[in-house]
């Protein structure tokens, strides 16, 4: 590492402090019963699985819990629930981001009615090539509608599946008007050269990308963390490397190959039933392997193929 | 035209009347104030409008009405109103498809249970490259859970929107399993390849091209119609169309190439905007243009170029 490396690294360690959210935050998975109702039980289970392990925090409702397979009454129920089973709601970030702005702006009041202030807010996801100044317009009325100056709003990029990107000009845009409101992004691209644009042009933003693939070189470059799906299964291992970066411990980029293997391997199958079938393998539930339409569970042989894969980089929940 | 041609057309003639839907249909766009709430009255006035002109039916919730920018409860209250203000529940087709499979069931179990029982169904769209497998399990579903035998579902295939196409394996699939139930599609792709395989390969399937474009070239080749966001604009002439060719008569050419350029004049802008701005004019009503985000309001400019390339392909709306 240069010098200038390492007091950018000190700056970054420094920043992620006091940003409204920072770490490693798992977009929870969402068990249900065989006719695909909530499992509140296995919820809270999980999820206290995965905050022991060292998840500074959940995404409750984005891709990974098949948030857009649910109502929004079964989504305000699961986060009721939640919050009454004991989970923070300053440890939570909830994806309220829908087609509709009338539901977007009823999941945002809902959760911010419950004291959860941080929103992961895909934009409206059916129409395409929306201009930016048209999808400005929808998250601004979704911040004015909502009105709390405590709000904050992570934005969330995944332009495979939402087909639609939010581009540098639309965060500027949102900055410009609120700045203090539109804390973040969860860029989900994959792509590391928009993640390192987001770093560079947004220096005070949360900006978090969607795997632990890129958590590290995103760190080192003023990331906040990352949000990520396979820490479902590997939450504790990925927060061993967030603390091992900022203590500038000599194993971090040791520890980090570990991770990225991991997240190799189960990237092999579809995530949410490769991770559900880890979920029913660490829980000994069959259920667990429930997923909605328009998903299929993972197959007994994927599922099989998956443990050897995992077995062979060295995959150990503990 | 051939003596093959022409018995293949009195044959497709005689299909469509036994066909559960045929002809040409609107999907009707959706008046909204300027709070984004639907208004009751303007979109009656405008129904009728579309009705009086000669459209066999319409559709109330496709892409053109906006639907996935509407909450459930939104789009209930609307079909209500609309019944209560005498549109007749046999001259609908009600978009059902939503996201979430226990959202399509509410919508389309409300529509069963005021008498409608033709629902489009768009396949759930946000997650991409699902399989045929995991799609036909979101239609089955659908179908078990209403539990109506006299449902008739029309597919819906938007690629460019949904980013979820419906293949013909899919098809076939569901045609197994639901023979009478799963009726026809609307085909949107534009793509007069697969309207064609579509025709050829599922010759009882009601299949409506998702444009007039191709609407005769459909008619004599067993095509039920179509289903035309422009018939908000010119449902007449597209109406004096079909019933020039269901009479054989020798205008039904000359007829058809006036409403393709009608429809190509107003598809050089984005469709919902365009329409919109165009029944303001009809109506002598500004508030007609509003649209809801991400979508943004046909600017003047565009609004006086639309109106000049209509009058130069000689649109009239009477």
């Amino acid at each position: 590492m240069s010098p200038q490396e390492a007091a950018a690294e000190i700056t970054a360690k420094k920043d992620i402090e006091a940003l409204p959210a920072s770490g490693v935050w798992t977009p929870i998975l969402m068990p249900v019963d065989e006719n695909y109702a909530i499992d509140i039980g296995r919820f809270l289970e999980h999820a206290n699985a995965i905050l022991e392990r060292g998840c500074h925090g959940l995404a409750i409702f984005g891709t990974t819990s098949e948030a857009n397979s649910f109502s929004v009454n079964e989504r305000k129920a699961l986060v009721e629930a939640a919050f009454e089973g004991g989970i923070s709601p300053q440890q939570v970030m909830i994806g309220t981001g829908c087609c509709a702005l009338t539901d977007s702006v009823d999941l945002t009041r809902h959760a911010v009615s419950l004291g959860c202030r941080k929103v992961l807010v895909l934009p409206p996801f059916y129409y395409k090539n929306m201009s930016d100044a048209g999808l400005f317009r929808s998250y601004a009325e979704l911040i004015e509608r909502v009105g709390d100056p405590g709000l904050r709003i992570f934005l969330y990029h995944f332009p495979q599946l939402s087909g639609v990107p939010i581009s540098y000009r639309l965060i500027e845009l949102l900055l410009k008007d609120f700045p203090s409101v539109v804390a973040g992004i969860k860029d989900s691209s994959g792509d590391w050269n928009n993640t390192a644009g987001l770093l560079q042009r947004f220096p005070d933003f949360a900006v978090f990308p969607g795997s632990e693939t890129y958590m590290l070189q995103g760190l080192r470059s003023g990331g906040a963390g990352c949000i990520t799906a396979t820490a479902n299964a590997n939450a504790g291992a990925i927060r061993r490397v967030y603390d091992a970066w900022r203590q500038s411990d000599d194993t971090t980029d040791t520890l980090n190959e570990r991770i990225v293997a991991v997240r190799t391997a189960i990237a092999n199958y579809p995530l949410v039933p490769a991770l559900k079938f880890l979920a029913s393998k660490f829980y000994h539930d069959p259920t667990w392997r429930s997923v909605l339409p328009p998903m299929m569970p993972l197959s007994d042989a994927d599922g099989a193929d998956l443990l050897k894969r995992l077995e062979s980089v060295g995959f150990n929940r503990a």
